[in-house]
């Protein structure tokens, strides 16, 4: 990305600067299409998922369910039924949209080929994810979800997608979405691509998915009325998401950022709006418990000695809690 | 911007990590207000002035001239008239756009008070620009304009104007603009804003505006057929847009950037494309003289002799260009 903020042309224009630039855009689109398994012309580079999804879905009228993401749901119809796993059946693929995984529970959804538009934001570079195998019509990913830059994302085409552009004016992206590019992004974008395809090979995330493990292990044997959320369908390794009833998940928020760590009681987009989690209740968990829910992310950076030091402060309060009782 | 690439949270975050990088967002916030002569409530960040244009005008059908760049002719009505001088005429402000200045010939608007839209993209940084005097109901501007990243811009709403999220989901930007924010990007613009208004106040265009006013000496003297595109009217100072008829833009600039000078044929998200300038055709040019047209953009990094040393190479292959007869 450093190395991208030195080159001063516009990447349309034709002279050597205008070509510099283009040469990042199209480096990381090389490397974005190895990582996802698709063609550099499949790739349209966005301001992030909020925006692909925009492109992907807008005037539409596709079925979802309630688990999609708010950049999801502005677009389609809410009408598919989710199970308490969290698990969505489709029956009509090609008028559907499946995410991947979910950033709440970190539930993998089984993907039926050729659905119609799939938000693959949080699976992609956590599990094996294939374009080309999975065919769906459109995989909406971004760069913040692999370690890449905020405000960057892609919308993944296959030819036969009805998708009219979004953003118009220039003809940028053959068309498909017009704007000078962010050329710093995509450069970071494209970095991170490479690099989580090279972690999700050597194994990084089978390490994450040990600690989340370990850590929920220790939780369980301390606070047995705990409820994890999803761990009954196949989850991302990296996301824990559980509920200990009548503690409040904001308050849980508050008190562990004291401590120094960065826990979540919602999508990060929502977690400053009040009231319980909307993932949860299409569950069907029951409000209160949906109230008392946090989400914990591991990464490839988070030691197993941070682990324990959550869990043991997780566990303090949580007794102090129980103590003042309920 | 090297430094926001360290601010690891989400600026919708509550956590402390959450809440630093809000703080890089709210920090460029106050930059940009301070430069445009804006509320920071007033300012939308989007992803270029693409977006931001699309925000403006999608659904509104704006009256607009030809003149006005793709990314605003895509959402208006071409009825506006343009003189030769490449002034525009606007009866009805309120259902209006007009450009503050031209991105071709640098030509300067006198906008009227209260237009519904204005897309400030050229103009600001480069002349004096006050949302608040001008009051528009909104005004398009974009960071790589004045120095910042591509990939970066904004629209500043007043209250009042009637403008719909374009970007839906997870309810950023106050609801105005979703989708997580591109925090690098964004601190690049605040940082950009505040140099931008410290040059213009420092007179640094004043010295473009004398290079520029040199540059176009020197040719007149040497190439007396040269036409210069809007010079009756105000322009911006780092603009330079001429012809020497049957001289094809394009192969001036192929020509001049195997000397490493960048120079333009159009726009650049134009100039892959074939075709006469777009914006001279609306002032009246002829085709062929269109064709011939080349824009040259100067900056307070350009030196005396590095214009020195194109004026003489252009005169050089011009005089060429002339021997072997047009």
């Amino acid at each position: 990305m450093v190395a991208a903020m030195e080159t001063l042309g516009n990447p349309s224009s034709v002279h050597a600067e205008g070509r510099a630039a283009r040469a990042v855009i199209e480096r990381a689109r090389w490397q974005l299409a190895a990582a996802t398994h698709s063609d550099p012309e499949e790739i349209v580079f966005t301001s992030g998922a909020t925006e692909a999804a925009g492109m992907a879905l807008a005037g539409r009228a596709l079925d979802a369910s309630g688990i999609e993401h708010p950049a999801v749901l502005a677009w389609t119809n809410e009408s598919l039924r989710v199970d308490p796993r969290g698990i969505v059946e489709v029956e009509d693929p090609a008028h559907a949209t499946l995410q991947a995984a979910n950033g709440e529970t970190g539930v993998i959804q089984n993907l039926p080929r050729g659905i119609a538009v799939t938000d693959a934001t949080q699976a992609f570079g956590k599990i094996p994810f294939s374009f080309r195998e999975l065919e769906p019509g459109c995989a909406i990913i971004s760069a913040h979800k692999i370690g890449g830059p905020k405000g960057v994302g892609a919308l993944l085409m296959g030819g036969k997608a009805p998708i009219a552009p979004l953003l118009k004016g220039g003809g940028q992206e053959t068309g498909r979405r017009s704007g000078t590019e962010n050329v710093v992004g995509i450069a970071g974008f494209g970095a991170a691509a490479e690099a989580a395809a090279r972690d999700l090979n050597d194994g990084t995330w089978c390490i994450v998915r040990e600690l989340r493990d370990f850590l929920e292990g220790i939780l369980l044997e301390s606070a047995s009325g705990l409820v994890f959320f999803g761990n009954e369908a196949n989850r991302l390794p990296n996301t824990s998401c559980f509920a200990a009833a009548g503690w409040k998940g904001e308050s849980q928020v508050i008190r562990l950022d004291l401590d120094g760590f960065a826990i979540s009681s919602g999508s990060a987009c929502s977690s400053g709006k009040v009231g319980p989690n909307q993932v949860l209740i299409s569950m069907g968990v029951d409000e209160s418990k949906a109230s008392s829910a946090i989400r914990i992310s591991i990464g490839p950076a988070t030691s197993r000695e941070q682990v324990s030091q959550f869990a043991l402060r997780w566990i303090k309060y949580y007794k102090r809690h129980c103590e003042r009782g309920n």
